[in-house]
């Protein structure tokens, strides 16, 4: 791979996907720092991490500098900040009006804010997806071997409701079960949709045995695709599973799959199917 | 009034709205007969009611006919039933196709299937908002003391977002804080979404004392009017309240209120608003 650069650092949030990225990239030798953002990050996921909060701008910045890094993945869970009692350094606290200003217009004009930051100190921001192409949804199966033909219905309905909350800025997630609209997520993510859709009366839902019903997840169309794109891991499946869904629909090439093979192996524990689907298709 | 029916049938399901319904009807001297529907509305609520399942299409007929009803009002709240485990009667059976067709369509489509039903008996179905003129949202300032103005950005925005969900025939409601979408509703329900506003990390939403963000509840652009109007009464603005709210915004018109004096009276106690919005305002 050559895109221009030749040392990244790594700024991690929560989850899998950052030492996923991480082990990716130091196999081929071309990383340079991983930057633990306290709070989301487990520094102990990573070998020698600086651990920074979020409002150090300024130190990450010299950190990455000094690491001889020219590039930048955001990649990991991080939520919002409570900007009222948001401890910048120097540099953050420059930062701070605009992110206040696009705080407010959304979850994509704060991303833009941060990695216009990053761009403007000389780094390139990459997407995890470029770090290992193993990460980024395929069109087709990805996973389990369930049946799918009865749930096409379902997966194509899904998808397009999570489209349209897409389009309003509002949010990734959606499950349809025979038609009907279950679930839409928004703040609370998806892991909590799901516990919210194993929750409702049974009749209106899948059960383990019988599942119905599909979860969609896709970015929304004008965001900023470097950072955020919907993610599937083992634990996506097992919930999607506990809530009786039959499967999972990702847009191919817009989503990340945290392990294609445990995901697999989840899936065909639990009887359900993870497909990627093609825009437009 | 006059709209051409003399006595009322009532359908009663759960939650306060059917027992504002008989009161209003009562007073006039127009309700021939209250249909309780079993594992929904309380018959303690009524005087002499008539307890029948969903499934008893043919025996809610012929009670109504025997009561001298020629109109019948939907109010109250009824789940969809588990067709796989409906009992109907004879008549509920022969329906049962075409409300089996209708469920995979929607809400709406199911509603519509019923209404048609009995209209095609000689009934005529009329909304609860026509049966008392004190049910139906106004204008502008409808409860509360609390003030408006830094919330307009979000009284807009969330109006927006509901009648874009609403548009997709995916839900009625929304939450939107400081320019944030907090939640969308679903299936779950307008209580089940205002207890996940709750429990948002504090930072993206209002607290007790420093409320912040506002509750829309519009009906589907599309949808059958005469059923299914979004409600608002004291549990709804002591929910907002609970979830850190500054207010909530129907549209005038096109939602129910639940006693205006009580709602206007909780408003003030918690220190949110409750506002009409004229649509295209």
């Amino acid at each position: 791979m050559s895109e221009g650069w030749t040392r990244l650092g790594l700024i991690a949030g929560g989850g899998a996907l950052p030492r996923l990225v991480a082990e990716a990239c130091a196999a081929e030798g071309r990383l340079g720092s991983v930057i633990a953002l306290s709070g989301f990050a487990d520094p102990a996921d990573y070998d020698q991490p600086t651990v920074r909060t979020i409002g150090q701008f300024g130190h990450v910045i010299r950190d990455l500098k000094a690491a001889g890094c020219d590039a930048v993945c955001f990649a990991g869970i991080v939520t919002r900040p409570d900007f009222r009692s948001f401890v910048p350094d120097l540099e953050g606290a420059k930062l701070l009006p605009r992110l206040l200003a696009a705080a407010v217009r959304g979850d994509d004009a704060l991303l833009r804010v941060v990695i216009d930051a990053f761009e403007s100190q000389g780094f390139q921001v990459v997407g995890a997806d470029t770090l290992s192409s193993s990460l980024l949804a395929t069109e087709g199966r990805i996973g389990g071997d369930a049946v799918m033909e009865p749930h096409q219905g379902d997966i194509a309905k899904a998808m397009q409701i999570a489209a349209a909350i897409g389009v309003i800025d509002a949010g990734q997630g959606a499950v349809v079960c025979d038609g009907l609209v279950l679930a839409l997520e928004a703040q609370e993510g998806t892991d909590a949709m799901l516990r919210r859709v194993a929750e409702l009366p049974e009749n209106i839902r899948g059960i383990k045995g019988s599942p119905r019903g599909v979860l969609a997840k896709r970015p929304k169309p004008q965001q900023e695709r470097r950072i955020d794109l919907p993610v599937v891991g083992v634990a996506t499946v097992e919930r999607a599973a506990a809530a009786g869904l039959a499967g999972i629909a990702v847009e191919a090439g817009a989503a990340l799959i945290l392990g294609r093979e445990a995901v697999d192996e989840a899936a065909r524990r639990h009887g359900i199917f993870v497909i990627g689907i093609k825009p437009g298709s």
